[in-house]
């Protein structure tokens, strides 16, 4: 109740502020002007919600305006906007500035103290001042990450196979498929949810009685989220709010976050390698804030940042490579196999691939790739060597090219893995064993499941390992000692039920 | 022989210095004095055990008297017993401060050097300066964590299926009671052995013959270790040796030292998730060592401690959540299932507990809670209250209440899950194709394992990453994948088994 | 293009500061002056390979000549040889005092703008300044990494069996040995691969057609590898390119990268521990880069370099543990089960170790130690010693003794359980059930794979977590949990199999 009066009265003391003219200031800022507007927000938010203040304060966008932003000349612009909104222009990037922003855009807007208010920033509305950078991202697999799934029968039959609920009907197991709140607590939570509003809520707040949004597939921050305002993607996902900083997005424990487990291990073999030993050795003497980021002056080995998406130069100032939010762009491959490693998707929206069969994959269960919606040999090699200038900033072009016919041989070899296994479970599937294909789901009896690992962890552990020198990721840390393991397993499975039918 | 020299020459100057009254001081130090029995202890041990005087040095303890840290005013107050013994308020807290403190109380104290002194510290000792945290930490869990353990039968039972020694006799497996060494490296190494003096043992020093204690189950730091003076716990569990650093109890890497295991991963979770994604990224900026913790100035991201221990304002000092050493005071669920989540238990000492069938277990076989012993709805949502007025320091109350439907709705799949996976076991056991309760234990065999894993392993797996949103914990990670996968191999093995008895 | 011909400006200009005899200096570097040699290696490399310029500039090697490192008295002198080559004392260590250097000795050395320089620098070049570190390298079992694993029939087999292609052939499974590319991508990426040249490549450079060598084996920094002069090892392994750092090699995650997997849980496990929590805790406030290392001054807890490497004294600069390259020196036990802990190899080369059934062991798979190439009970107690006088720089007697006693039963129990395992194997081999030795290889089959998860994951995680205090790797994380559950799934599978055959 005390509390209650206190935050009162400091939307009290905020509306005088305003009239009177007086500026709030974040501690410790710059001189540059908060708007009215963001104030008026803070004067509340400081009490209701100190955390996202504090963290707000600390952020760039506290201390300058996108007017003395976009003057910044050369490589250091971030601003990528050609021309700011007169409005927007001379005062600091705070609350109003992207909450009100594009208020006829955001379906999910709500009137709150007197303005237009929206929960969810999107892309449009970072557009405003980096539109180069949310235009990449449209072209990024990542921003497709919701449809990508949802959209797909084969991954929904997989999702369905994964996180439904199982119970025994009748002497036999039967899964339905996910709740919307599993989804959003499960593979949503890094593809992203769709957030639609449904209505407004009155709630009683320290301030009186309020209303807020309701809000479906709420919280999201997946890379892929399905906007109110129809936009995909959060550049929160990685530009953590509210400081926004690059310094997060370019450590590899942000990556990390989804890159992670035994199907996308990514961010563990990283860690485990010589790149890796590097960062978490000497990282503590690095600048992770410079733009653009200086190769060897600014850090002495690549975080995932540095090979997939910053701008990189040397200390004279020559590009070594230049920013993309479009990952992609630097990638050849896909070692996600799915069920094998294939050229990257054309197209970011990968839901409309049809393999040989017919079936949304990358790939056929043979191996063979479905070309039509692959990218092509000359591309590939493009981005190999994209790719590769960042490697040469450090390596011998002896070292690059030893490295990466290795890689090419792994993926060769760990593809060949997967294919010794599809056979074996194409046997299980003919002989009855098991069911599969056309009728029934290819993923969802326990055999099946031992399939699935092979490509989905073993095979990709394999891969990735070989991509960043993963060591024991491409041994016996769900490497070939599990690729070979559980071939002798599914083999010794159909051996087995074939004599004991 | 040339270091045993210098050691006794070391111990004869130190009781020199003690005669003409001249101070040890440590290196850096500040001017408070050490006691006449620390500079004792000083002379010989900054020689003999080096590394923890070093350690010491950098202490709080080793910088103020309780006599000025008990002046302090405020929420900076850290010595929380009204008054402290007139001996020790003028003197810094050094070696002897703690042990030799409550010479009576401490059956393992034993003549050296002149002084009666202990080996073993405990939280009585603690008490003496920090009566308040020693006193909630007798009502948090884990200083039951010893007798918890070994004084339940069930426990007892699956801890002899998992360390006990297993030797083939007469073509069968038989397993022993793991023995008191093998516990201690175990199971009791997180919490806690039983500490009991036997005698003392006479050893050749580098200062001639000295008798030293003879202590059952020593080392140990376990967080529930029975102390020979009948008290429970180590605070340097957390606060550890000799720094007793704030610092580092606060830093997740310490909670992580046993919460870290499948069996409850709560802090790889932590690191997965985007809290610990700002954690590793952003730490290096932030101050561990401030009393109030300041939400957003000094951590914009919480630690373990920060949600379950630490006392946090915001920047104007108004308190956000006080301080407390008994953590459930703040968890309105046990997710940590056994066999399924359930409310908190009322009484840290669980031994007591009974479920339906007379098991000592928080819940029964099928789900069904042993309400008596534990807490009501009402003090589950007090606790929530409490718990989540630390989330609404950075997030709206729109969020949270989302997140938490959402972590409610997962508590109650992944029993599901453990349901049907118990149904099929039950199955095994009425069929006669494994032997279970009440003749047999239902934790030792293969199949059984399999089902141990489903709530042990892959159940809390998915509830903890509900919990902090860790993304492929919920899924790929020990998930909900192995949750589903491990529902398939053991409706397959039932049917089988069935086929081929 | 325009890069292109930037580069080769930089090369016709670095030429010019020769002829001019103008030093090039690394930025916010010494006065110490470069050779002339490194200063035309800079002046194109600053451009080619920018990062490695930049790296190498933040080295102790780029600031301080040989000469005037020799003179530095006591424990902190680094540079060990006894005098160093005129030629070089007077000139800082830049790219031609490493790659020019022994141009007699490097079969791979080539023809490069005037200078024969090699590729693979050795330790061969190391030892110019720093022999007694190589020399202890030579007698460090890892820099036998590669003939113990290739030149041993055992672990060949073993290998075949893990990274070998399988492919199904007229209904069984065949696997082929390795390929010398997935090879060096698995097990040799950190054994090491053997390098050999075997000619020379012209390139199209930005400098114009140059001449490279082909390398057998490249890249690769493994620690055991066979290098063109024929000497074994790789300092870089852990004094990692281009800074060479002395903080890299002392910092935990250096020994993580081979270190890790579940074979060899090392690092996992220390993280896990107390050590590893006051490690990643405390360790921005330690100083990784001072020589001697000062316990309890400089560091607060050990990292494996303090145990197993570094030289490091007390305060007063009495000497804890000397300095040694041969970690075997303060190593009892080989807890790395192959396939039971036993007593350290005497000799490095551990390729003709046989065991009684003549099988390259050091154990028999009853558990009996191959003990004619073992060192002995006091060979043991010696280095215990020297490994336990780390411990005793901050922990009592009473404290190292208990925890050693702990030690020393665990590896007796983990061993039990793997004899245990084996018996059951044993008769799963004589009842024709798999097929095992000496025919057959004991590793390919599921089931044998099974058995041999119970020493080389399960068995070495309980040792190591036991070395250590690791916790939950003595339980739940691929420790007893998994020895018992592996326990009963074989013997679950030589009774259904006896049964149903």
């Amino acid at each position: 109740m005390r509390r209650r009066k206190r935050l009162l009265g400091a939307w009290l003391i905020g509306a005088c502020w305003m009239i009177l003219g007086i500026s709030w200031q974040p501690a410790g800022a710059a001189t540059a002007p908060g708007s009215e507007a963001t104030e008026q927000c803070l004067a509340c938010h400081a009490d209701a919600t100190p955390g996202i203040v504090a963290d707000w304060e600390k952020s760039r966008h506290s201390r300058i305006t996108p007017l003395d932003a976009r003057q910044i000349k050369g490589l250091s612009l971030k601003v990528s906007s050609d021309s700011i909104p007169a409005k927007l222009a001379p005062t600091t990037v705070g609350c109003a500035e992207c909450h009100l922003a594009n208020p006829d855009k955001h379906p999910d807007s709500y009137e709150h103290n007197g303005y237009q208010v929206h929960t969810v920033v999107t892309p449009v509305d970072c557009a405003v001042c980096h539109v180069q950078e949310t235009d990449q991202y449209k072209h990024n697999i990542m921003s497709h990450a919701y449809g990508n799934l949802m959209n797909n029968p084969v991954y929904r039959d997989l999702m369905k196979s994964v996180n439904g609920d199982q119970q025994m009907v009748r002497g036999h197991l039967e899964a339905s498929q996910a709740t919307d709140r599993t989804r959003a607590d499960s593979c949503l939570s890094c593809h992203g949810t769709k957030v639609e509003m449904t209505g407004l809520v009155t709630r009683d707040t320290d301030f009186g009685e309020m209303a807020f949004p309701q809000l479906t597939g709420w919280p999201s921050n997946g890379v892929g989220r399905i906007n109110p305002d129809g936009s995909q993607g959060s550049c929160a996902s990685c530009h953590t709010r509210h400081q926004f900083s690059i310094e997060v997005a370019r450590k590899p424990e942000t990556c990390g976050q989804c890159h992670s487990g035994p199907d996308v291990p990514a961010y563990k073999i990283y860690k485990a390698s010589k790149h890796g030993n590097l960062y978490s050795s000497l990282n503590g003497d690095w600048n992770f804030r410079t733009v653009p980021w200086v190769l060897g002056k600014d850090f002495s080995a690549p975080t995932c940042a540095a090979c997939h998406v910053s701008l990189v130069t040397d200390a004279q100032g020559s590009v070594i490579t230049r920013r993309t939010h479009q990952m992609t762009d630097r990638l050849p491959w896909r070692i996600f196999g799915l069920i094998y490693a294939h050229p990257q998707p054309k197209e970011p929206d990968t839901s409309g691939l049809k393999n040989a069969a017919g079936l949304s994959l990358p790939t056929d269960f043979n191996g063979a790739p479905a070309l039509a919606g692959l990218i092509d040999q000359d591309e590939q090699n493009r981005r190999r060597d994209v790719l590769q200038n960042v490697c040469l900033g450090c390596h011998s072009k002896n070292w690059v090219d030893g490295h990466w016919r290795r890689f090419e041989h792994t993926i060769a070899t760990a593809d060949g893995m997967t294919l010794t296994a599809t056979r074996i479970m194409q046997q299980i599937w003919t002989r009855g064993l098991a069911q599969g294909l056309p009728q029934h789901s290819p993923f969802d009896e326990a055999v099946e499941k031992t399939w699935v690992e092979q490509w989905l962890f073993f095979g990709n552990s394999v891969r990735y390992s070989s991509a960043m020198l993963g060591s024991d990721y491409g041994v016996f840390e769900n490497g070939r000692w599990y690729q070979s393991k559980n071939l002798r397993e599914l083999k010794s499975w159909l051996d087995f039920r074939r004599q004991h039918k």
